[in-house]
């Protein structure tokens, strides 16, 4: 069998050697970033150099940036923040994270589930309604969707949000690194990312604050992170999370590009009866998400991963337990729930990888039908 | 200058070239553990294999250990999940960890201090006599405190905890890796680990529980660590930790006789007037926390970092500001926290170093008193 190719990048994404080399050099010399002699210095300048790489990755200062542990702390520092803040209300999107769903959830406030068509897009209408009509709230609106790559009318939204004295939440976790950022023009209070979906370590992320969000610590403890997130900084995982995304800036043309590719795969698999999810949107230039009607999510993805290549059914957090996706039910297309993959490229994949990709999945399909030609 | 001597493992360790390793090969192949494809496979077994390790530093086996983002989350989701399991009071030791003392404070509920003795060490008939008057309590006792190296008796708290009904948290943040541990001896119903205190990479850390403690979740969103703690697994970060852990158990006789290195700068550092913290007390092998009258903290940190050699003033967190040592004031010894400093070796450290620092400090003591002399 040749070289795996690895097509889950939405998972999470191969690390770029920068990142690698960054993190080794780091761990090679880290000292405590509190510390007041050489070495505590030298992780310091480190840290606050990183943080104004992260900053530029979505057009932000380096005050913005909050360092922590990952996307789903950075949803939940977002989502905490403005309860603290007073608002009465969380309005979810439909399609929204775990991390951002489980956490208002659990946050105490009513949660309004903010309703997408059937191509996953946010219904513009429905949220300056319910705007009009109720307390100040929190509107979270992730910018990119994981499983179908949709990307949302966050600026249009954040007028709305603006408007109605609100605070408005950005998961950008999947779309850093992806499409041009840019926290201003998008009108975002706060804005979440992860390191490890831009090429960078797992366990490090950011939230990034617009002007008006004041943040609510969380951790408490050694005043880390000017008193937002006590925890001695992970200097290494920065360092690794700054150099990817500095990589990805560099490279975002070459990962918009990818969209060709990404298209002439959907067109082979379209051919067999597969339906793609979200092809009215805008989307992500790498990620297909596309169900075939009589070919469950689940043996897809073994097929494909006994044929060396891996991609996901749904997202990954949950891709361990056989239950239809929630973010294409909430299209309402359930029908095409428990029969979707979803297929993710990045900064490592080749146009050779997609087409790779499509062969297999054309001849394990053609292999499933002619088996049940033959059984029926 | 000669190469610098790193003498500020309490800070932080220096990162093991084990767990330098260990993180490199598994950044170049990570995948997420959710996933189910090879990738995802791969990197579950790093993380469970991982667990393993990390129990078995604390003689604990691995469904006992959530990973999670490092020492001062641990403390939060320790003190979070006795306050959700119905505690309705929390007494802390008088020289307790930060991170420990504000999640406590911030918990709403009433926070009772435990007085220590002039050596640092807790006492333990307060804690019989506060334990049997009033409701169920979290007790926080660290097993060695971070700036003086003093070994509490956990295990006679333990006894005394129990007995009341209450839950025992034992930050063990600073002990492992420098003292042998075993949870079941100890009695603690929550220990909690940091991987860079031990020689592993920043921004890594693990909780682990006895058989009566029922975690509550503080991350909500992909579910992942058995639903206590979502967010994507730090994966090489995991794989580093377990790295040091292993290297930590193997090197810990070396590290035990450190002790005597230790001593002889004591001595040298005691006959030019400085006094030793916690002598009377049992105390980590390798932690010297020394206060010499009018010689400024600060002082003595920027001279021998001048000459290459870093120790610290107190605690990491707070050493960048100019305050007493909350923990030297807890002993009553308030006149001498202003002049203490602490130095910490670990396992690069040789007994040259330790020689080193104290030519370098005598030499620049000495100075200074020449200096007042022909002022006066």
């Amino acid at each position: 069998m040749s070289q795996p190719i690895y097509l889950d990048y939405n998972a999470t994404a191969r690390v770029r050697p920068e990142a690698i080399d960054a993190v080794a050099r780091a761990l090679t010399s880290v000292g405590n970033p509190s510390s007041v002699h050489a070495a505590g210095r030298a992780a310091r300048n480190l840290v606050e150099t990183a943080r104004a790489d992260v900053a530029a990755l979505v057009g932000a200062r380096a005050p913005a940036v909050t360092f922590l542990s990952g996307g789903t702390e950075a949803d939940a520092l977002a989502i905490d923040s403005g309860v603290a803040d007073g608002v009465a209300r969380l309005i979810i999107g439909a399609t929204e994270h775990e991390a951002v769903r489980e956490t208002a959830a659990a946050s105490g406030l009513p949660v309004e589930v903010w309703p997408v068509d059937a191509d996953g897009l946010a219904d513009l209408e429905w949220l300056a309604a319910t705007l009009a009509d109720g307390p100040r709230a929190l509107v979270a609106l992730m910018l990119a969707n994981n499983e179908t790559g949709v990307i949302q009318p966050v600026a249009e939204a954040a007028a709305l949000v603006r408007a109605a004295g609100g605070w408005l939440h950005v998961d950008a976790v999947q779309a850093a690194g992806k499409i041009d950022i840019d926290i201003d023009a998008l009108g975002a209070d706060t804005l979440a990312l992860s390191a490890h979906k831009v090429g960078g370590p797992q366990g490090v992320g950011a939230l990034v604050a617009g002007p008006r969000a004041r943040l609510t610590r969380q951790l408490h403890g050694g005043g880390q992170e000017r008193g937002v997130r006590s925890g001695t900084e992970n200097v290494a995982g920065i360092a690794g999370f700054a150099a990817a995304a500095r990589a990805s800036s560099r490279d975002l043309p070459a990962l918009t590009a990818q969209s060709a590719w990404r298209d002439e795969l959907a067109e082979r698999m379209q051919a067999a009866g597969a339906i793609v999810l979200g092809a009215a949107a805008p989307r992500l230039p790498q990620t297909l998400c596309v169900s075939t009607p009589d070919y469950a999510s689940d043996l897809q993805v073994m097929n494909l991963d006994l044929a060396g290549v891996m991609i996901s059914a749904g997202a990954a957090c949950t891709s361990g337990k056989v239950k239809p996706s929630r973010v294409i039910e909430a299209m309402g297309q359930a029908d095409l729930a428990l029969t979707a993959v979803r297929i993710s490229g990045g900064w490592a994949t080749t146009e050779q990888d997609w087409i790779h990709c499509g062969d297999v999945w054309l001849e394990a399909h053609a292999r499933l039908a002619d088996r049940r030609r033959r059984v029926a």
